[in-house]
């Protein structure tokens, strides 16, 4: 690599990106830890792109219509940490960068969203920021067919390195992209040919080129490191009508003594390297100082946009005051004002019907009522439309043809499907919920677990939640995905028992600002267990009494979602036999888990036998409400799952794995010993 | 589709065929669920592979070196069903046939490992079996390369659907095989352009053909109902080198008025529709009849393989008795003798040198003794070979040029190799393990759940296991990861606290047959705290006393892996401020929860208070060993995490969550009131 050559080329863009370089060097030296490589190989490409493409104004970093830049590959965080400080973002301070990796320091290890302004989203995990650009596009696709392109045009660019593209979730991100023409998503590849083992070819040799194009990308080559190159092809990716793939050709830790080698990727902290790579860099400056002429170029760039924005706030005025306050309603994550009334008529109608019927199907005739009422919902399915019930009427089917289309077809792609729902949330403007099979949960967790610690309110509407789905057996039974979700913090996993619980669960789904939820949902018919009309939304507080003893209270049964109905049935068994039986449905345990004592202790109060009821293993969360809570060991049972389920008709496989309101009654008469 | 054109240019494959369309008519209709329309679709591809191509002997089903069929897209089940039986598998009776997806039977909704012979692999959640191919194939290439090709030289053959293809996992598994160059696999794609929402098109454009040439296959394209065509293909798919490809160009639902529709996909159980069906097979045998002559002639195909298994069989005994005990003994998962002295000696060793080292250093101890003695054994890592401290000195690169080699670079392919490992643990004659970072645990779920279900002991090894990897943050740092994999039935998850417990712990996982293992390892140092030599392994009863109080005792703390010495401090303090306290060490919930009444209450007697210590979410099993066991929730506390990690020095995240000796103490003071 003829370092010399580049910077006498273009000696103004070779300072520019050897600030990037060089701050990377000093942070991970500070930090003693870090991955100095990716920054220092994708400077160039960075720089290029933040100079004369990247729509974005650093002192309204918020602005709706910015361009959205995700590094995909976060272990390089110092190049987004580089770029943040370089253009002026306030929050990026240069204290910040020297306590990169440090307690308290917004410069986390991986970009953590909320952090600051210009992370936009949570990376790491890889291949998550390229599936979750997927729906960063279809939210501006979206977005600009509902407001139009004088309020919303804008493109997603993502920075992906070679472990992004073999983690699996890229391919079905590559194929969402393709399928869905997402023309404003452009990838750019650090095609540095090094792994952590060892160069790329030893674990793959796949031509990138031709997948991407095999799934109907417009794909370039380039080197990486000429800025005209770059500005060239970045230009022609903005001006195709597919999605764009440019495979930047570089080098990892160019300069250094590392370059092109799997020690480059990691810290690169030998005083002797570093002092090397700034000399080859023609870089003098102190550690962690940039020269005032290059600082204040890069602060240009970051008011480049301010022109842009301006003129932006004045089309954004033109709309109707009426479209404005939806627009920035739906940003803010506020649900409309009927959504509370819409909700009661809809319990009041189900407790009077009193319909037995799957709570998947008392989840889609909420849809149906919300939809209309909130346009910034989208919906989809993992290719389980007419299973998971997420489809409603009115929302129409986003293609390429219809971009107001709001239900999105995502393929068996459950892990891309739930990225890609969290790039929509994180875009903001619209609020994505979709489903599958709640054994699948396992596909979509990592993507899961992400909008848990992004505090993003993603709904992940998981249904055939239990042996309750009968025949297609063990691989498609959950039994442990309830204790999964809920292991997860920040996380609402919400277990409705009938429709009015169901239509509870969506209202705190939807009014969730920074919490995802699952919604664990039936296959098979429930009855309606709620027979009264109550305005409150019970399931708010996590757990309820939703039948009271007759008589001396002896036993307590604690319930979720289906089995709530088995409970009921089980005390009538007791109640006629003398026994007075309070049923405690919970629909949400970590909402319970938030109530003060003095409701906790109402609900669950010390004395009576317990036992909880779930078709799932009892490590879901049990213990604490059946041994703690002033619960006893000597007075608590559970009747639920040991182990994994089995292919039969879903009331044989109640009976065999004895989930029933006979066994209930009997680990109630044997707890008291009658 | 010209029907009566098929069936009169290859009438007696027609048949053969037809018997496999009306067997999944009958059962599905007989089971009033269950998917009609892929084995309708696919029956002319199968009968042709087991007619002509398939190796194997339906009386000795699990022959060593027969070929391998796996039914990746596993909800097409009565295509193997009808197989097993047609060809004459002693256990697939007509019976089993009759009780599809019925309680007992064998006939599972989808092909469960385990249930009868000819069933290679779970399948269902879609993409798996094409990546546990993967495994199958290079199990077959490592074997051969040790025994030579006289004894092992089969094939695997997949069958995979278009939901395989979406599934990301199936990239993986795709970039692995072509980068290996695994030869000897031979993917039959039924390409039929149905999937439950509608044609395939709907939510994916890819060009297969393309996608799969791009990571180096031999890919061919067939009309999948031309059994010259088939048999053609598959000839070829044998002779190349590559990994084959072939899309067979099927209609799903062949001959059913649900032909090519997603109706087709699911329970056909119309009898007008079935009656149609067969007139249009020509098939007049009423329902679950195989004329006699079609039965004899699918007979004959299974019996095919008898004479080369007998000459195989010469073959095996030729080798040295040596080998044939070390050839079976693999096949049979048992362990050799040595390993038990080998991995005392080790246990002594570090009992006595007392070093401090990372569990995962610890773990590269143990196999570099076990590895030599061992080779069945194979290695690998999610291209994290480094870190997770998974390669020995002899195990050799495995490569198309090394097939001897015993390490697999997996690449960043958490999923793939997950799987991939249970392919080789049910080839047999090979045992798996690999490694990646435990937050990872999210990408591989699903074939870790898949290896419990299946009872097969693969190694997950899950290195970087809590906060105590420092600066890479929340993205990396598990906190529910040893509740999901608790939470999961049949796994068990060793956490262990210095070598001592390593060694344990990997002689246990090496010696189970029916259960994987998860290896939850430290990135960071921990002291030796077995610091007496002991024969038995302690770490088999799951929990076992580390060390006894000293006078009256008033506490007991329980902990695991790194947070083990922290108790052992905690200990020292509180026994100077006179509190007699035990500390149980528990690197194995499930193994504990197995041992008898007797022993858990000897190691958790009532009385004395109860501490967990362990850098992760209270959920993760911790209530039972806190409140019950004869405990109380008003003498019992838990020091670990509430929430995400994040982004700082280990040292200083112990502090600042607050695990720490001085915390644990607190806690005990606080709950003895003093």
């Amino acid at each position: 690599m003829d370092l010399t050559a580049l910077r006498t080329a273009h000696p103004d863009h070779w300072n520019k990106a050897a600030a990037i370089r060089t701050l990377t060097l000093d942070a991970v030296a500070a930090a003693n830890s870090g991955h100095s490589g990716m920054p220092m190989g994708m400077a160039d490409v960075a720089t290029v792109l933040y100079e004369k493409h990247l729509k974005f104004d650093a002192s309204a970093p918020n602005w709706a219509d910015r361009d959205r830049f995700i590094l995909s590959a976060g272990h390089g965080s110092m190049l987004l940490y580089s770029l943040l400080y370089l253009t002026g973002y306030p929050e990026m301070t240069l204290e910040q960068i020297k306590n990169f990796r440090q307690w308290g320091a917004i410069t986390a290890g991986h970009p953590e969203y909320g952090h600051a302004p210009g992370i936009e989203t949570t990376t790491g995990p890889l291949g998550q920021g390229l599936a979750n650009s997927v729906g960063f596009a279809m939210a501006e696709e979206i977005q600009r067919a509902r407001y139009g392109r004088k309020v919303v045009d804008h493109h997603t660019y993502v920075i992906a390195g070679d472990g992004c593209l073999m983690e699996g979730i890229s391919q079905e991100a590559i194929g969402l992209a393709g399928r869905y023409r997402l023309g404003k998503l452009i990838v750019l590849w650090d095609n540095n040919n090094i792994t952590i083992d060892g160069t790329v070819d030893l674990s793959d040799r796949t031509d990138q080129i031709a997948r991407f194009r095999a799934s109907g990308w417009h794909v370039q080559q380039i080197d990486g490191h000429d800025p005209e190159a770059i500005d060239d092809a970045i230009t022609k990716a903005k001006a195709t009508k597919k999605p764009s793939m440019i495979a930047c050709k570089t080098h990892i830790a160019l300069g250094s003594s590392a370059q092109d080698t799997s020690k480059g990727h990691g810290a690169l902290t030998d005083s002797k390297l570093i002092e090397d790579a700034k000399a080859a860099y023609g870089w003098t400056a102190a550690p962690f100082t940039i020269p005032d002429t290059i600082k204040q170029e890069w602060e240009r760039i970051g008011q480049r946009g301010a022109v842009e924005r301006a003129n932006w706030e004045v089309r954004f005025a033109g709309l109707s005051e009426r479209r404005q306050i939806e627009f920035n309603r739906a940003y803010a994550r506020d649900v409309p004002k009927r959504l509370g009334a819409t909700i009661r008529a809809l319990k009041k109608q189900a407790s009077e019907s009193q319909h037995k019927l799957a709570t998947r199907a008392s989840s889609e005739m909420v849809l149906e009522l919300v939809n209309p009422l909130m346009p910034e919902t989208v919906g989809g399915s993992a290719d389980l439309t007419g299973s998971n019930n997420t489809k409603t009427a009115d929302l129409g089917i986003f293609t390429p043809e219809n971009r107001k289309g709001r239900y999105i077809h995502w393929g068996i792609r459950e892990h891309g499907m739930s990225a890609a729902m969290n790039g929509m949330a994180l875009h903001g403007g619209v609020r994505p919920y979709s489903g599958t099979f709640m054994a699948f949960t396992d596909y979509a967790r990592p993507a899961m677990r992400l909008a848990a610690l992004m505090r993003i309110p993603t709904v992940f509407v998981m249904t055939h939640d239990s042996i309750g789905l009968g025949e297609d057996g063990p691989t498609h039974q959950p039994v442990e995905h309830l204790a999964i979700s809920r292991a997860t913090p920040n996380t609402y996993v919400f277990r409705p028992a009938d429709t009015v619980e169901t239509a509870e669960a969506w209202e705190l789904a939807l009014s969730s600002k920074e919490t995802p939820s699952v919604l664990s949902l039936t296959r098979q018919g429930v009855p309606t267990v709620r027979l009264e009309h109550k305005m409150n939304n019970l399931t708010a507080q996590g757990a309820y009494v939703l039948a009271e003893a007759e008589g001396k209270r002896e036993a307590i049964l604690i319930a979720t979602g289906s089995e709530v109905s088995i409970a009921m049935v089980a005390r009538e068994l007791l109640q006629s036999a003398g026994i007075g039986t309070r049923v405690v449905s919970m629909p949400c345990m970590e909402l319970f888990a938030e109530q003060d004592e003095a409701y906790r202790r109402k609900v669950l109060p010390a004395g009576p036998v317990r036992v909880g009821i779930e078709a799932a293993v009892r490590a879901g969360g049990w213990d604490r409400w059946l041994l703690g809570e002033r619960g006893r060991e000597a007075k608590a049972d559970f009747v639920g799952m040991k182990g994994f389920g089995a292919s039969a008709p879903a009331n044989v496989l109640y009976e065999k794995f004895g989930i029933t309101a006979e066994a209930v009654a009997g680990k109630v008469k044997a707890l008291l010993g009658k």
